[in-house]
């Protein structure tokens, strides 16, 4: 089959042999993948991997041991745990320390003709939902993470720093539930017409942050940059939660007097539940296919991996 | 009245006029003064402080509005807020923005004959309470403020890293109740004299942090050190709590990634409650005043402070 193989840094389309599914696992022909952050990084030598990367998509099962399954279209959660650990019988396989990761840990990805993954880890797609929604699964169900972990109040003040993907889903999220009174804190004014659909959210594309120093009693930092996480601190109020959603360069010169001196806490927020994103997708709350900007097949992916790293561009989607 | 006052980052024994309290304050006559770390890094020129430092005492109150306060012996909470702010009227007066802090910002503190607080930062001492156990009510009252703002579970796993005051303090906080399961990781076995009432701790002093990757589900950074904060990290379990007690270095080269990737959580903790220290002084669970390993009068102030910085002195007090 057709895969993209990471190799020493470097990306290569290549014909490497069908994968075999293990006996708990079925075998999945891709419909659609998304390029996401991490993917990039991983061409950058994050997590040192060397394989097929890629761990969102949508397809369809060619071969499993349950026949109920068979030619269904799903999503899958990327975690692979031992199944045997205190966290795997606990229900966070996410947490397993001997875990595989699609497409960023010991487990092929889905930049390819076709992957396999435990039937367990699998969620069949209601037919509402097209391919363009349903590959943005994964992500989204990251986002919902926030709301799984920190209980934010009717009252509070809530900041999301930072209008790329992931932060344009974490309002979309937040804004499914109107009692929230939330910012979204980006710098490309013109990505706001993906919002344009949530009259409750203010917008603020053109800042200066110490004009909401001490003004939020949760701010959530989706930018990824070391100048987003200083902003975070800065804004939040005296006892305020800081959710942390992407991690910042390794090595920044941060200071942490503030959590103490303010009684901050941070909380890290990694992969979230798939249920309630195909629930959302479903019920029609939220679009992200709004954000594809591009898509390329396989053979073209040379040219989608530039485009995904052009400013102003959001998803780019390959199908096989 | 003598004073120690420190200017432009020098301290120098003065005579200053006796404070003048203001309607709300009494005067307070100092009977007894606990050099902090916090002391020490104000003459390094944390908070850019200049006056009369130091915030940990017990005094005896010489001047009050309140007939009933006349003569009593007293300790003070260090923050002194505006009272008219929503902070203030939640009774968070230690994060009110426009507050002072006892010898630490815009308040001369308690290396002095006399000192002036509003009488509702005051506390009365019981009398089987001696002064040197009192002059730790306010550091043993920031190592209660743990328990106050994280729920520490009796399945828990938990560490204490750093032996020094506020470690050795929150260690015999958290013996107090003996469900815990805790460890303190430090670096002098001679410490653990200090805790050689508590059977339940497990002291460990020469190790290999590696060793404890992983291990706990909540661990208390007292040591200040940019090394007791990554030791921390490593030593948490995924979805764990981390307790900021003490501020790490500024500018210090922290990777914040994996309290992302396992979803930690990161609370500072700061100041704390008086009423619970002082009743762990007077039912006897708690005896600081072991931790004294100098006194002085406030002529010797250099004396007493080269002693403070001492490697394996613990408190230094000084009377005036």
């Amino acid at each position: 089959m057709r895969a993209l193989v990471l190799s020493d840094g470097k990306l290569r389309l290549a014909n490497i042999d069908k994968p075999i599914p293990a006996q708990n696992e079925c075998l999945i022909k891709i419909l659609c993948a998304g390029i996401c952050n991490t993917d990039i990084e991983l061409l950058r030598g994050y997590m040192g991997f060397n394989g097929v990367p890629g761990h969102e998509f949508v397809g369809q099962i060619i071969t499993s041991s349950d026949p109920k399954l068979m030619g269904k279209r799903v999503v899958g959660e990327i975690n692979i745990g031992c199944g045997a650990c205190s966290w795997c019988r606990s229900g966070n396989k996410e947490h397993c320390p001997a875990r595989s990761v699609l497409g960023i840990l010991n487990k092929n990805g889905v930049f390819a003709e076709y992957i396999t993954l435990p039937a367990e880890n699998l969620h069949v797609v209601p037919e509402s939902i097209s391919n363009e929604q349903a590959v943005f699964t994964e992500p989204l169900a990251a986002a919902i993470r926030i709301v799984q972990q920190v209980h934010l109040n009717p009252e509070d003040k809530i900041a999301i720093i930072g209008d790329g993907k992931l932060g344009l889903l974490i309002a979309q999220v937040l804004q499914s539930n109107t009692i929230f009174d939330f910012t979204l804190f980006g710098r490309h004014p013109e990505r706001t017409d993906q919002l344009k659909s949530c009259s409750a959210i203010k917008i603020v594309t053109n800042y200066e942050s110490n004009r909401y120093h001490a003004k939020f009693d949760a701010v959530i930092e989706a930018s990824g940059t070391q100048d987003g996480f200083l902003q975070a601190i800065n804004m939040l109020k005296p006892l305020g939660h800081l959710i942390l959603k992407s991690t910042v360069a390794e090595g920044s010169q941060l200071n942490l007097a503030p959590i103490v001196i303010n009684e901050l806490t941070v909380t890290g927020s990694r992969c979230g539940p798939f249920a309630p994103a195909l629930r959302m997708l479903e019920n029609g709350s939220i679009h992200p296919e709004n954000m594809i900007s591009a898509a390329y097949s396989l053979d073209n992916w040379e040219e989608a991996f530039k485009t995904a790293l052009k400013k102003g561009v959001l998803k780019v989607v390959l199908t096989p």
